[in-house]
């Protein structure tokens, strides 16, 4: 343990090289740039992410010889506003990935600001890969190091996030180690992001991982061109632990960089709704597939969840919009009843169904024990199922489907990037196939292209 | 009290008209707007200003038919680059304005917005009035309902400004109370700002302000287009007080709306520094006045602070820059002691001289229970000075130079202007005279118009 652990991670993450990560690593890292390409082409259309295009258009930027693609519309912009806007698009759909031991959703801050930076200055593959790893790894760790106290108020992910996104930036940039500290600072004194807005169905969350991307972009960038940062941002005194954490440790920032690669540990999310719902939906599913229970079958299902669900799912009691459904177990696990799948779709046309809403009154959510304690490091779904007949079902998953233990294979990440390209209207199948075969040889690009046009600007 | 004072709040910033605020306050107001100008002005040539100036230029915007003016050089470019820029420049001189009670500086964030949306929407001198009062009214608000504890981790112009700056702009677009309070969800979920960069003379401050005003602004825009915030953001479980104020008082956020003018109770800030310094400061002018002291006469000085002062101020101990030195309690009142005043060309050219260190290492600062208990209400000034020849002297002061009871007439305000301009070379003292002449006539004009053109497209 150094006593400047803020210093060894961004000198980590300043020079992290594409041969020190390991190819399984790598190859991870692509599916995740593949999955996270189609959650922002899914942000397509959705309100809060076109009104935020809007503002960004507005703002400035947005001329056509402009380097970077704003993915849901495919205009030219500056980076700034490439990174918010592909950052606002690709977590609306809540189909982003996610890293359970940091409650963090890195893609969606990571590779707006890789995809950019890189288009910007025409990097190679292999950077912006190492630039979008040394993302994930500070990321996370951050998010680890602030703990569950942070959690419970902060959007980890719109606050963690802008670090993360400095990180990637600033590797992109080719920061020195202390340049690299410098963009933590000028990020870490931005990082922004409270829960509140769950209760009312507002639009923060676009809004939280628009500005942790362009925020953490434009922290790196100052830093390029000498803006100083604090030096102890994250475990200072007056920095973003004692601000904003009750439980912060700062052996976390450093947990075996270079030998354990966190990103490796990232999940994808299968279905469409906050992480939180997602080892109960598994887990009823596995009780309906077990025992052929139709949804009528049900009369009552208790999902036995960690302290931190209850905290995010608790606001929501009766889901007015699609975004809050998302956020309501009882929702979720009807659609995962009446569908077997929480999708995009799904929710779209039947949230608020008078089957789904009936199901929603059978569910109720109970703290349990094991779970919360496993919890976040292992995100176990338990349910206990009341049948029509008398029967009470008991469930279990260890690992959620998109944990690593239990992830997508490629075709699944190709068929959730079509369906949700469909949904949103980004882009046709064939369109779809197009860049599906340009993204997955982005590790081997010598220089990082148009998503859309790779062939012709090539 | 209502069980809503948030939106109380934002009904009151949405609907405040012209004709409700009182002359003197009006009067108040214009003095504020022009001692700011004079701080905007400053703000040229600073290395993270101008760093700040880059990038807004490099991600978008300056068009050369955008509206709004960039104060440092005169520049045009949108709404949301100038109100970062001018938000960064006009904080650096440590010269403008700050609210005692809620140790909160208004004018960085309040003028830049106010500013930036009246020349782009060509709004009237009375709109820009009211929208500027009720960004003090809203901020100044918050931060007293954020309390010492907010303070004590968080820099409140950051964090407070975010909101105040929100405010300005959504009066200035005519937002709805509704969508008043749209805009304070998205500004509270983004306020951000921590101490930590004091240590190690980090540029964060600039970065601050010009977020703040920026981000503020984007808020009043997206509520504007039908954004949504979340409704409590100010006072909610998951909300501003919840995660970063441990004593927060939500009846202050209505504190006699209406009939309270805070802006009015805001102090111009005579010395060039921290203004936790300025009431040693005026007591120690006092004293050496009163007893026709030379520096060399004095042994010793103890400057009896609240303990924020030395919460802000005790984190520098030698002063490596012009911009730690202004946190220095030995420095400043070294530059009192040998030249009556620490104005920026006191700082610029001397605040590391022999004579000025030698004196620096004569001052501590105490902790007085009196002092203490009366801030941030009231900032008391007390030194005991200790002379040469054995005398103990105390120096009192209860109202330091520019609060509310000892303030600024309109020729000390245009003095410091020239002096500001005249330091950054941001405008020769024709051109300040020439726009002090239309800047004292703001309240009156049919249309803002340029601050350094006005005659010429008017």
């Amino acid at each position: 343990m150094t006593d400047h652990p803020s210093l060894t991670l961004a000198t980590f993450a300043a020079q992290l090289d594409f041969d020190a990560i390991p190819a399984a690593v790598v190859e991870r890292t692509v599916n995740l740039y593949v999955d996270w390409l189609g959650s922002a082409l899914a942000g397509k259309g959705a309100r809060p992410v076109e009104t935020i295009a809007r503002f960004a258009r507005q703002a400035g930027g947005g001329l056509p010889d402009d380097p970077c693609e704003i993915l849901i519309d495919r205009s030219c912009t500056t980076p700034y506003f490439a990174a918010m806007v592909n950052g606002a698009a690709s977590h609306f759909a809540e189909q982003d990935d996610v890293h359970n031991g940091s409650v963090f959703h890195p893609a969606t801050v990571v590779f707006p600001v890789a995809l950019a930076l890189a288009q910007a200055n025409r990097a190679s593959g292999r950077d912006f890969i190492a630039a979008a790893v040394a993302g994930y790894e500070v990321g996370i760790r951050i998010g680890e190091f602030l703990g569950r106290s942070h959690y419970k108020v902060f959007h980890t992910t719109g606050t963690v996030g802008t670090v993360a996104a400095a990180a990637t930036a600033g590797r992109l940039l080719g920061l020195t180690p202390m340049q690299m500290l410098d963009a933590f600072g000028s990020a870490g004194t931005q990082a922004s992001g409270l829960w509140e807005f769950l209760r009312d169905a507002a639009d923060s969350k676009q809004l939280h991982t628009a500005m942790a991307a362009a925020n953490g972009l434009m922290s790196a960038q100052l830093a390029a061109d000498g803006f100083k940062g604090a030096t102890h941002i994250l475990e200072g005194a007056q920095g973003m632990a004692a601000g904003m954490s009750s439980d912060a440790d700062p052996a976390r920032l450093v947990d075996r960089l270079g030998s354990r690669w966190a990103i490796a540990e990232t999940s994808f999310k299968y279905h469409a709704a906050c992480r939180h719902t997602h080892p109960a939906a598994d887990a009823l599913l596995a009780v309906i597939q077990q025992h052929r229970l139709a949804p009528r079958d049900i009369v009552k299902v208790t999902a036995h969840v960690h302290q931190g669900a209850i905290d995010v799912l608790g606001a929501v009691v009766t889901p007015r919009t699609v975004h809050q459904a998302k956020f309501n177990m009882g929702t979720v696990l009807g659609l995962v009843a009446y569908h077997g799948y929480a999708g995009v779709t799904e929710f779209e046309q039947g949230f608020d169904t008078d089957a789904i809403a009936a199901f929603r009154d059978k569910v109720e959510m109970a703290f349990d024990a094991e779970v919360d304690s496993a919890y976040p490091a292992r995100w176990i779904g338990k349910v206990t199922v009341l049948t029509g007949d008398g029967r009470t079902l008991h469930g279990r998953v260890d690992e959620p489907k998109g944990d690593p233990g239990n992830t997508l294979s490629r075709d699944e990440i190709e068929t959730k990037l079509r369906r949700l390209a469909a949904f949103s209207g980004a882009a046709s199948d064939e369109e779809a196939s197009r860049l599906l075969e340009t993204a997955w040889q982005i590790a081997s690009q010598a220089r990082v292209e148009s998503v859309f046009d790779a062939e012709v600007t090539a």
